[in-house]
């Protein structure tokens, strides 16, 4: 089983499966709690059985993160107070298991993979490394595009043999993770370019950065949307990171697999965006992990349709909002499969006397 | 050793080990992340570390729910379409392990106890059954006070005995629940009264009910709030249910344990503001699980000065939300134990090259 073009992984992308969601919502009715007790995760466990073409669903034992990591031309525009070298730096740190997403991985039971879509640096192969470089980090997307339109198809595609891959070797749940420093202003571009949003309104301060800093992003931001776009893909060529091209195959190969993705953070969100414009059917995937502090976020997630299961003011990105939130769906599955009914415990309903 | 009575409990709680919290946050800032970049998992953190008083924390492996179960005088006045019989088939659900909080609690690696406070019924003992019945349901707390002042007092050594019995088990957090038919209407009574918000304000709908249920609901709370009341002891006696004594007093003994508390809902809330009342510095041991639909919840949980970790529109109660948020407040302690510092991972600092 090669590894699909985005061509045909488009073309293998169905809606979730109707019968199975009609299924669970009936099912969800019979639990021994009143009928909506459970907020959101009753949605989501209807989701899941929708994904996964059956109900109740399967339990999701063995999830996996993958941390698309890239570097970003957009760096020389002083658009963060980070050297570009903590990239490589965090994929090492990624690599030795001491970073945050890893200690959050373990806690979810989640294996944790480093894929190296471009980091500007010559990595060593091994271990958790998975090597789909497609250059030592993009153009600066504040002179031209950030990459080729060749260059974003390839990142796409790579994302969708890093989520094959991962499907094959028995990963029943994907999480998105990211690294790469200065990624959250190609992020504000690419959402301010699918949703239409202000540059102003979808530009943060990412980890962190003071006032003129944060005006030199936006005037970047800005910039860069000045400049003629095509289609989805070429949007992602001028705006993106070979990241955010590796997250969106990521999401539509897990899509065409029907494998649910938990989403991280706004690098995610933007990558999303790109998925959905390639093909919408494949956020009904997607969960959201978590709303992060960045405001475009927000705005991605609207777009998106997607409510996000944590809200901790996390902004850290690699993927540790979305291993957060993986226990979060893996239980509103485990709600609709291990409950009792109302007539298999004996519980009488809500006015039955 | 033996089970504390109220008064030697409230002398043994000591506020948090302000040391273990300093080294906490000292070590917080060095970890590889930009300084906040973990949001409210930074802060709880620094909290376990000083509930443990240590840092950092120790990783919590046995967490236990405590679900205290009763029921309620004031299920006469038609305050809930559920019949008063659910609470008790509701406890044969949990000893069963169907019901939902034993789904989550399994997820979470949480064992499941359940506490007869005070269900209108006779139970079986056995199985994972802890008898402190103080009566078979509360009286009407329309007519007059719902219990007597030696009935609080039992209800609160009651929980304080649960909790150390937990604790001398092995259990290293623990988590609330709670059943009764009815018993949002006591929690609206507890938080009107210890906050001062308008019954109206702090009356939901509790699982599901239609207007005039609500407006007789908020008229019953509100003449019960005209009748004079005392110490907190009183206004629990007053106001609340077996159920919400049993919870304070779980607290206040988990708190002179040194042992960290994730409360449940609307009626932990509400149990907590009694507890708040009788020890203000047992509320340091508190974790807020999460936010309820019922707008009681978040009167409450700005008294306690708690910000819940979950937010998913839950209004079931028996522990769901604290089981749902206990892998968060665990993850939150293995990030400080965990993850390499700048200086371990070799990682360059913000600003630095």
């Amino acid at each position: 089983m090669g590894a699909m073009t985005l061509e045909e992984t488009l073309a293998t992308i169905a809606p979730l499966d109707e019968e199975a969601m009609r299924q669970a919502a009936e099912r969800q009715a019979q639990l021994t709690k009143p009928a909506g007790a459970l907020g959101v995760l009753e949605g989501a466990s209807v989701t899941l059985a929708g994904i996964q073409r059956t109900c109740p669903p399967r339990a999701m034992v063995s999830p996996a993160v993958a941390v698309f990591a890239g570097d970003h031309g957009v760096h020389a525009q002083g658009v963060t107070p980070w050297p570009q070298e903590v990239t490589v730096a965090m994929v090492e740190n990624f690599r030795a298991g001491g970073a945050a997403v890893n200690v959050l991985a373990r806690q979810a039971g989640a294996s944790v993979h480093v894929v190296d879509m471009g980091v500007a640096a010559v990595l060593e192969p091994g271990g958790n490394l998975i090597d789909k470089k497609i250059g030592r980090g993009t153009a600066d997307l504040a002179v031209g595009p950030a990459m080729t339109r060749d260059q974003a198809i390839r990142s796409i595609e790579a994302g969708i043999e890093v989520a094959e891959q991962l499907v094959r070797a028995g990963h029943d749940c994907l999480l998105t993770g990211d690294m790469g420093i200065a990624n959250t202003t190609p992020s504000a571009a690419l959402i301010a370019a699918f949703t239409g949003a202000a540059p102003a309104t979808v530009t943060g301060r990412g980890t962190g950065i003071d006032e003129p800093t944060l005006a030199r992003k936006i005037d970047v931001v800005t910039g860069a949307l000045r400049r003629p776009r095509g289609d989805a893909i070429d949007t992602l060529a001028g705006l993106g990171g070979f990241e955010h091209g590796g997250i969106a195959g990521f999401v539509l190969g897990a899509a065409a697999r029907g494998v649910p993705v938990v989403l991280d953070g706004v690098i995610a969100g933007a990558a999303a965006l790109v998925a959905q414009a390639l093909s919408p059917d494949a956020i009904g995937y997607c969960f959201a992990g978590h709303r992060s502090v960045e405001p475009g976020h927000v705005v991605a997630l609207q777009q998106l349709g997607l409510r996000p299961l944590v809200d901790l003011d996390l902004r850290l990105g690699e993927g540790t909002g979305a291993a957060l939130a993986f226990p979060i769906v893996e239980a509103a599955g485990a709600v609709l499969r291990e409950m009792a009914t109302f007539d298999s415990a004996g519980v009488a309903h809500k006015d039955e006397r």
